[in-house]
């Protein structure tokens, strides 16, 4: 049985059937389509053969596989696991496939999996990860050429005409500044990753908005380069200036600097929270397990993925996305790393 | 020129060339099977409509489509993120691409899946994070049985007859053990997940084969269950027979168990490595940001992916797997938070 089910294709029904194999995609896809008496000789030789229809052969006449993908950065990183588990959850709640793209940051990289996506049977893109730079801008506007549905995530780039699902990154600073304000800080510190990045720049101008409203100015702005490696180098480069300081309570625009802050300051002898409060931004898988638990803005990735999902999948099955523009706004996670004063 | 590409089609394509659907396909897969004057005709349409092949026309006639699944438990636990990126890198290195599904370690979606991969065109798949149960055993046999070229991945499920890459848990806990003895460590305890699941029992199992050798006994053996949820929970259950205990050292099977126990130890007011020594496994992402730095064996999840791509596009390619059985050795890493006695 299974090897008269292994034999049988889309070609094989056709023959069998008499008629065409664009009839008989016809008929596994949009049976109106198709005459009854064709219908029945059609189901007749399917059921002689035990034969279920493909993707592929479903793909022939509608174009569509059920397929996306999702282009990320990097794979390591936590932050792209909580995205990727909330895409997949979107898709998979409505019969949708995932298939994963590692962009590598590298815009070679990105122009080989567009011909990849365009050659192959995708419905659509998300993209996440993209910064805003030139080549970024290079890379979303060859796909809108190619007339391939996409969307941003976690991202928004200014000035390209693409929907996004986003975070609301300002909100998220001024709920950071107004937590350390409501715990008495007054001499607050900023870590953050290159403010010329939108996300981080909101976070930090969110942030220094509420400082100032209360007549306050952050007391040093540190920044750090985005790869983990240097991240630590580039605090202990600045060591007597984060010793020095007075500031009783420091906001990192991400937990992955946090991490490397707590324990700089540990190791250095501080205590946390008790000499010196953080607050971190993201809520990484860790930012709970770690110790102290840390306080920081959920920033929610999974949510984000499973918005922007939905969002794709509208725009495949009525032709225009739901929304041009979503925002997620974040939330205050109090736990152990910042003190009142 | 982009609507008339649109517009192309590989029943367009056949149509102008007066050939076959079928003829077409197998221009664009194997050429040497038509004859050279169809060929040119073909040419020449495809050349008017600017037309490339998609992969579905290609699926057609090979019923290959360069796809590959990978079966993951979550995608939240970072252990995964590592092995994703590995066969994301061994796929992409030679043109595949990557689907991935989340079985949320549930026998229903499993089966789901099984029918989504069958009726969908995925050339094969890689089953991660199955534990040997009864469940798994149907899953296993249900793939075979449907003829769909499937490999295991950091699991071995004694008895099951399909090919595997797995790391070397049992030298991994020897090694552990190893480096605790040399460390002048007598007293020394274990904290496990569950037992019953085989790369546990390997990793106890050869961490405790050391100690007998020593004429040494573990002084407890604490099993904590596989829900991060719960594991703190646990350890605090067991906070008396921890604290009061006269171990040095405790070897854990799983770094997400260290990351715990060392916050409990530290939130006890125990210094860590100072007055108790912790050794993890895995290698997880956190495990050198974390404080203290966390010494543990180095699970490579990263290689174990590639490893398992590489070997299932070797299948896929020339009929069968390059090796049935393919293991992996872990290796020590020396942090801080283990300390000579």
């Amino acid at each position: 049985m299974n090897e008269t089910k292994n034999k049988a294709n889309i070609y094989v029904i056709a023959k069998g059937a008499g008629v065409s194999v664009a009839t008989v995609s016809r008929f596994f896809n949009r049976k109106s389509l198709v005459k009854k008496s064709t219908r029945l000789k059609i189901l007749d030789v399917c059921k002689k053969y035990n034969y279920k229809p493909s993707r592929v052969a479903s793909a022939i006449t509608t174009k569509k596989t059920k397929s996306v993908a999702l282009l990320v950065p990097s794979l390591k990183d936590p932050t792209f696991g909580e995205l990727v588990s909330g895409v997949e959850f979107a898709l998979s709640e409505n019969g949708y496939c995932l298939n994963i793209f590692n962009t590598r940051q590298s815009i070679d990289k990105e122009m080989e999996i567009i011909d990849i996506i365009d050659n192959r049977i995708i419905d659509g893109v998300i993209v996440s990860g993209v910064y805003g730079s030139k080549e970024d801008k290079i890379f979303i506007s060859e796909m809108l050429r190619r007339k391939i549905p996409c969307i941003l995530v976690d991202r928004y780039i200014p000035g390209a005409n693409i929907p996004y699902v986003a975070s609301n990154d300002r909100l998220g600073g001024e709920i950071a500044a107004k937590f350390l304000l409501e715990n008495n800080h007054k001499r607050i510190g900023i870590i953050s990753y290159d403010t010329k990045v939108h996300i981080f720049k909101e976070r930090v101008e969110g942030f220094i908005s509420i400082l100032n409203k209360d007549k306050l100015k952050e007391e040093f702005i540190l920044e750090v380069p985005i790869k983990f490696g240097k991240i630590e180098e580039y605090i202990y480069k600045h060591e007597d200036e984060l010793l020095k300081s007075r500031a009783t309570a420091i906001f990192t625009v991400a937990d992955t600097i946090a991490i490397f802050l707590i324990r700089f300051l540990l190791e250095n002898g501080f205590k946390v929270p008790d000499e010196i409060s953080v607050i971190g931004y993201d809520d990484i898988f860790y930012s709970k397990f770690m110790f102290p638990r840390l306080s920081t803005i959920h920033h929610d990735m999974f949510k984000l993925g499973k918005v922007v999902g939905e969002n794709l999948i509208y725009k495949l099955e009525n032709g225009k996305f739901k929304k041009r523009k979503q925002v997620i706004d974040p939330t205050l996670v109090i736990r152990d790393s910042v003190r009142k004063v």
